[in-house]
């Protein structure tokens, strides 16, 4: 069975310590592929939703120092018990704060994913790099090669996104084509990849590899079928949704 | 004159503290209803608004412990200005801390209306169940006869959503029905839902239980007026939000 | 070439310090135009953030006092780079905290625009006004008395949001009519606004008073085109966003 129609069936709770721009977006794109979102930041009950959900995601967008703490407790608290935990350094670059705290992280949690942009690659790697904010930036660097430094450093998967996305154990690299550059002209793309990753993750298990990749390449699909109706941002962020919504699903009609 | 149309006159000012992933939709959600929303949790100011709001909102969705400080100050400070307050304890099973809190906040704040799913009614009563998160879940119980201890216990109303509404107060319960499934394929129906019972409590009183079902009415009937025209979740999202104002509506258009 | 043009080709970064209820529509709708949104609020990272943006925006709509810090360290730190700082007194009539908030921000910070509406304008300069929330409210006013007043007082553009929007800088003002009454029927058309007068205030530094009256136009006129097309405040939301992103485009494909 594809793994979406698995995700769809198995309806995992992806738990999200996640920021306060994109949230809302993050929980709507979670239930359209049909994984049970659930958002809790607070260091009093964090790791008691990371234990029992079957995948957490981490993203530092919005971050302050005691969201950290939380992420690090989530983090360990999932891994132990045995789920996937992905990491989205949203800026990794932007601020020296932003990248200590992302270090921290990899340092202190058994990461099983990265899931950045170039520019946060980048910045992870210590490479020179014109980051612009959040945004991945320019630069000239051979992502796969540090693609894979990082994954062996860090013994995790990094999925790279861009106009083609990577994503490496840090010895096998899968390239993943397709997309639309409209899905960089609304916020928070990158933040709900992450956690459809993360989802893919909780049910592919045994082969993150390709679990990640099949992720990824759902994500990009949605994406071009979203573009085709679309006018501008404001109705592609919503066909969008509905593209998660309705890929590959058998019936097509809303009313269920 | 019924509710919808006093409340779209009144344009009642309903005070929400609320959390990150579903502020936006609940504010909007109550402009189109004809509301005047307010979101404001700092403990320096939630109980000065709350004083002069028509009516408060306390939602624990992304709660934090100086939150709940904040929440028992303005439901306390909006009794004693005889303004309703409505509780929605979000997921209130999924955690010892999310059920302590709402435990508190019971304890503490005369609250008028509790509305909630079953899987967070059975968390306040104690009554084994599988919740997921912050979805309902599984399980079996006698939701009426439960909304009723609790009711009784708290000298409140009780409004539980699901295929078919109830909302009590402990002696009598109204039942709701309509609605379409996919009020659940998106994130902050049942928060903006609370919002919407306290908006229409602060306007009918004298009568709350009938104004609460009417509230629960009122927002089945949005619901299917969207799944009529929506493909996926996000237009409906979008028609929900217009269905919310269009519906009972003397005039359609939209240019006033 | 029209300052709308410029700011599509060089795409300033805009730094928020923005609420909860808004922040994903400001950031969508600062991407619409064509700016580069970043938000961050928290007191690590700031500062720094604000020393590189092209502008930055300080919003009140959901206030703690550590934001407050966070935001006059952050006011501070883009007005030594030279950069402008835009405020955003959401509700500043409506509880003496967020009034004493504002204040302290204006007396700490040399802030470049005040973006506000009647209630806000008339809270600062201490007139008695029925203010509702954190809408305009009712009363009687010589807004524009009042306006050249507050600019005089702050030496910084005062832009005050209505049917006629205005910006003066105490001695001249500019008047700016049109918009669309469903503008009000959204949450988070204020603050969107502030965040695009800042990111024309960046490109056009040079005349600054021109630069936010071409910003209150170009708003005004995205609000006509939306409501041209929608039916309700659901999809005038979606439909805004897209004309901030088509209107004045050369190519109005979306297939880029």
């Amino acid at each position: 069975m594809p793994l979406i129609h698995q995700l769809r069936k198995e309806q995992p709770l992806v738990h999200c310590i996640t920021n306060i721009v994109v949230a809302n977006f993050q929980a709507n794109g979670l239930l359209a592929i049909g994984a049970s979102p659930v958002m809790a930041d607070a260091i009093e009950e964090a790791k008691d939703i990371a234990k029992v959900a079957d995948c957490s995601i981490l993203n530092i967008g919005t971050l302050k120092q005691q969201t950290v703490d939380a992420m690090i407790l989530s983090g360990n608290s999932a891994r132990a018990a045995g789920k996937p935990v992905v990491l989205d350094p949203v800026g990794a670059g932007a601020t020296p704060f932003r990248k200590a705290c992302v270090l921290q992280i990899l340092d202190e949690v058994d990461v099983t994913l990265l899931r950045c942009n170039v520019g946060e690659l980048a910045a992870i790697a210590d490479i020179p790099w014109n980051a612009k904010g959040v945004d991945a930036g320019e630069g000239q660097a051979d992502v796969e090669g540090i693609a894979k430094i990082v994954a062996l450093k860090y013994a995790c998967l990094v999925a790279v996104s861009g106009e083609i996305d990577i994503v490496t154990d840090g010895h096998s690299t899968l390239s993943i084509t397709g997309g639309h550059p409209m899905m960089t002209n609304i916020t928070g793309t990158g933040c709900l990849l992450s956690s459809v990753v993360g989802a893919f993750l909780s049910i592919g298990s045994e082969r993150p590899l390709e679990a990640a990749a099949a992720a990824l390449a759902f994500y990009k699909r949605a994406g071009e079928e979203a573009a085709k109706v679309s006018h501008g941002p404001g109705d592609f962020a919503m066909n969008f949704l509905n593209a998660l919504y309705t890929l590959d699903r058998k019936t097509k009609t809303y009313l269920v």
